[in-house]
């Protein structure tokens, strides 16, 4: 299951609500981070992928995955927080077979070598299948302040999987000394939201966290692959409670023991700002200069950083170290890696400002 | 006699081929800096303007100045320099009455009070009553290295002119430390290439000099206000020597002791690079940030500088200091004031990589 949620603010003005991160090539490869996401699944669980997205998105979607049935497309009409997105795939599946294992994978998230990822969900699906809800964590590479990390309790004996590990407990994102601590222990790994878990074990911790969003959930499951989908979907989804899928389902499955972690030794980055999509594109066109976009025509001078053209305009740059600059038709952002966090200030301010035609 | 001519390298992408720097408002003020001189000159001149510009150019000129003649409009079938334009100005005026006392002020230079101009040149026209070729000096701020020097020589007697003195010599752009050593001595002024001279005396010096350029002049103005000037402007221009009026005739000039100059104590500004328009227009619509453009639609944070938008688009810029952000429909140059005089290198980069379409 791929939840493609998320506008992706830090991002803007490439991407924003009406052509989301995920909908992107951010790294140069050749396909959007949607696809890349499929194709990292697709010789793991063959046919049986779904997508969760707003309505908004349906037929980009489907044009990156034209692979997808429209019954395992989960279209909703307003968003609601991530537990009512997981767990609504994790209902339909439920309803399907409630013998289902399912995973879940962000649309927008960067994974190389997909080897090492595809070993770390075999594994996974193993630790599932002894009744777990598994999530994937991140080996640190340093004490990043941005990520929640998950402190790993006692190995457990799962044949199949010889790194799985018992989750001891959730934390939220530290402060740097506290991060510091974390990554020298080697007892931490980072959340990267990936988990594979029984579906039947998911719903059973959702009904007991909240009874009021499980209920619709299996009330739109019931109809799903019935003539009802989409009247049933429009009259029950805007009244569900919005909630994230940590609170309701993995903090309380932790607490009863229920939860195990599964360490990822490849290279993770969730592309969450214009430093990382310096970080993930070598410098190309230019020297010192990182250059995205097929048509892009950049003039550089004494300056670095990276540029992202959606135009065909020339782009010329002097004098500036680390800089970023995009270029989309109807909004230009100037700004440098060190200020990448700071471009969610700046579409807060536009919003506030009334330019949201731009957003 | 308005030379109109320059493409104002340094203020690309703005200026450029096919709008060069005088048909923008680069301080503004709701008019185009073309349109400035002519009304900074019409107080002292009346109706008696002329302008010199490239044929391009003759529409968007018409359009700035709908009260002048197309007799006192030249057009240049193609750029000659100086000597050329200025002196075909000085040969039509001197065959219509060879008593002519004929001002040459650029038509991209910013002058502020005009009063202080206007008595400067009053000064100018009764020193070259008296037989002069006069420079207006203008009293240095800072020891520039970007400007010619006049040196003065001896006080002139004459009425109406109080601060009139001999021109000792012309030098060329000095070094730093001659710079600081001319602006200590209080003897040197700028060249700002403004000067007031009886036409005679002018086509006097440019024969002994230029007798090519001299004859060929000549020729077009004997033709000039008959049905022959189109044909032959077309003739004998393209045939014309190249070469500047201040070899032409003011150096030459210079050295018989026929140059005067007046000391102009006025703020005079060549608009030469992107950090004289942030000098020349306070920030306004943001904190220490200079917006030029009516339709700008600009957000700054932790940034100063100035934005130049000749678009509609929204420009975000983010933790740069004095940047220098210039967006037009088909280039973007993104620079710091430090670096304003390094986009003429940038010009030429991409007149060498083949994007003279921008240019």
């Amino acid at each position: 299951m791929i939840p493609a949620g998320g506008v992706g603010t830090r991002l803007w003005p490439l991407s924003r609500a009406s052509a989301p991160k995920f909908l992107h090539d951010l790294t140069g490869s050749g396909t959007t981070l949607i696809r890349g996401t499929y194709e990292r699944l697709a010789p793991l669980t063959g046919e049986h992928v779904m997508v969760v997205t707003g309505a908004s998105h349906g037929e980009a979607v489907r044009e990156q995955i034209p692979e997808l049935d429209d019954a395992d497309l989960v279209l909703e009409p307003e968003p609601k927080d991530s537990a009512a997105a997981i767990c609504l795939a994790a209902a339909i599946l439920h309803r399907r077979n409630p013998d289902t294992i399912m995973g879940s994978f962000a649309a927008d998230q960067v994974i190389a070598p997909v080897e090492l990822f595809q070993e770390a969900v075999r594994e996974a699906v193993y630790t599932a299948a002894a009744s777990k809800i598994v999530t994937i964590g991140i080996r640190p590479t340093h004490p990043s302040t941005g990520f929640g990390y998950i402190r790993r309790g006692a190995k457990l004996p799962v044949s199949g999987a010889p790194n799985a590990h018992q989750v001891a407990e959730f934390v939220e994102k530290p402060a740097a000394p506290v991060a510091e601590q974390y990554v020298a222990s080697g007892d931490y790994l980072w959340n990267a939201g990936m988990f594979v878990a029984p579906v039947s074990l998911m719903l059973s911790h959702l009904e007991q966290a909240e009874p009021e969003l499980y209920a619709g959930l299996m009330e739109i499951a019931a109809a799903w692959d019935t003539p009802d989908r989409d009247t049933t979907m429009a009259r029950v989804w805007p009244q569900l409670p919005k909630t994230a899928v940590d609170y309701a389902v993995a903090e309380p499955a932790a607490a009863a023991g229920d939860v195990a972690v599964i360490p990822g030794e490849f290279t993770w980055d969730d592309v969450g700002d214009f430093a990382a999509i310096a970080r993930l594109n070598p410098a190309a066109h230019e020297e010192s200069m990182t250059v995205l976009g097929e048509k892009a025509r950049v003039y550089s001078d004494e300056s670095s950083g990276v540029v992202v053209s959606d135009t065909q305009r020339v782009v010329a740059l002097i004098g500036i170290e680390n800089i970023v600059v995009v270029d989309t038709p109807d909004a230009l952002l100037v700004t440098t890696t060190d200020h990448a966090q700071s471009v969610k200030r700046a579409v807060e301010a536009l919003q506030a400002k009334g330019d949201s035609d731009v957003l």
